[in-house]
C-alpha cells in the first residue's frame, strides 16, 4: 500500500477533487491548511510570520492512502488537475505503508482500500 | 519505529484519548484538524467547498512516533476507540520510520521513544 | 529520498527557519498547527480538550521533502535550532519515501529536490 501526501496551491483544490472523483476507484482524501515556503525561500508571498518577516504561501495538504496499483494513477492525477506552471505550484511525495485499518470494519491491508 | 497516522471522527478523541492514556506505554501525541472525505465522495456532509460544492467531514488527525513492539496495540487500542460503526469512521495507518530523535535530550532511534 | 516531519515548539519556529535558510540546500517546508502531549500526558499545560479536560500543548509541524545526501544535515539543524531543553521540545522523524514529483515541472525523484 502506499500513502500520498500532496502540497498544492489551494486554488486548485476544486480541479484536483474534480478529477480525483473521476477516477474508477476514488481513494478517500484528509485535507490539511497549511503553508510553505520553497526552495525561493518565500519570496513575494502573503503571509508574514512575527518579526522575523518569514513568508509563506498558504497550501493546502492532501493525505491519501491507496493500493500499489492505483497509486500511479492518483499521483499522475494530482500533478495534473494541481498544475498552474508557476512556482509554488507544490509537490506530491508517494511513500510505503506497512499496514492500513479501516476503523469502521476493521479490514486491514489491501482490504481496507 | 514506526509512525502511526490516524484520521478519526473528532467526537471520538477523548475515548481515544482516555485510551491511550491506559497503555502502559504512552507515546505521545500530535493532534491535526482536517477535513476528509471518504470513498462515499462525502455525500450527506457538512462543510461544502466554495462554488465547487464539494463536501467535507471535519476530521482529527493523529500523529504517533512509537517503536516496533508497541506498535500493534496502539493501533488496536485507537481501531477500538474511534469505531462507532458508522461511515465515516477513518482510517489508521502504520508506516516504518528510518529514525526518531528526541529535540530536548538528542536521543535518537529505539532510545527517542 | 528522505521525508522528515519535525514536531517543535512554535517559539522556535523562527530560529528553525533561520537555520534552514543557512544551508546552502534549503529544501523548503511546510508547515502545520498542531497541538500535542508528550509521554508526560500534557501536564502543566495550556489547551483542555471540552469535558475530559485533557491538555494539549500548541505545536508546530515541518514536513520536508528532501534528498538522501541532505537529510542528516537538515534534521541536525532543527534539532540544534528548536532545542530549548525543555519538556515538549519536540521529535524529529525521518522516512523514506518511494517517490517525489514536482507539480510545477513534473520532475521526478532526486531530480524534484
Amino acid at each position: 500500500m502506499k500513502e500520498i501526501t500532496a502540497i498544492i496551491q489551494p486554488h486548485t483544490l476544486s480541479r484536483v477533487m474534480h478529477a480525483l472523483h473521476a477516477l474508477p476507484h476514488f481513494p478517500g482524501v484528509t485535507l490539511f491548511d497549511a503553508h510553505g515556503q520553497g526552495r525561493g525561500r518565500g519570496t513575494g508571498g502573503a503571509f508574514r510570520l512575527t518579526e522575523e518577516n518569514f513568508t509563506f504561501h498558504k497550501k493546502t495538504t492532501l493525505l491519501i492512502a491507496c493500493d500499489d496499483a492505483h497509486a500511479d494513477s492518483i499521483v499522475a492525477t494530482i500533478v495534473q488537475a494541481a498544475h498552474t506552471g508557476n512556482k509554488g505550484d507544490g509537490l506530491v511525495t508517494l511513500k510505503d505503508v506497512a499496514r492500513v485499518i479501516r476503523i469502521r470494519t476493521g479490514e486491514t491491508a489491501d482490504q481496507a482500500l
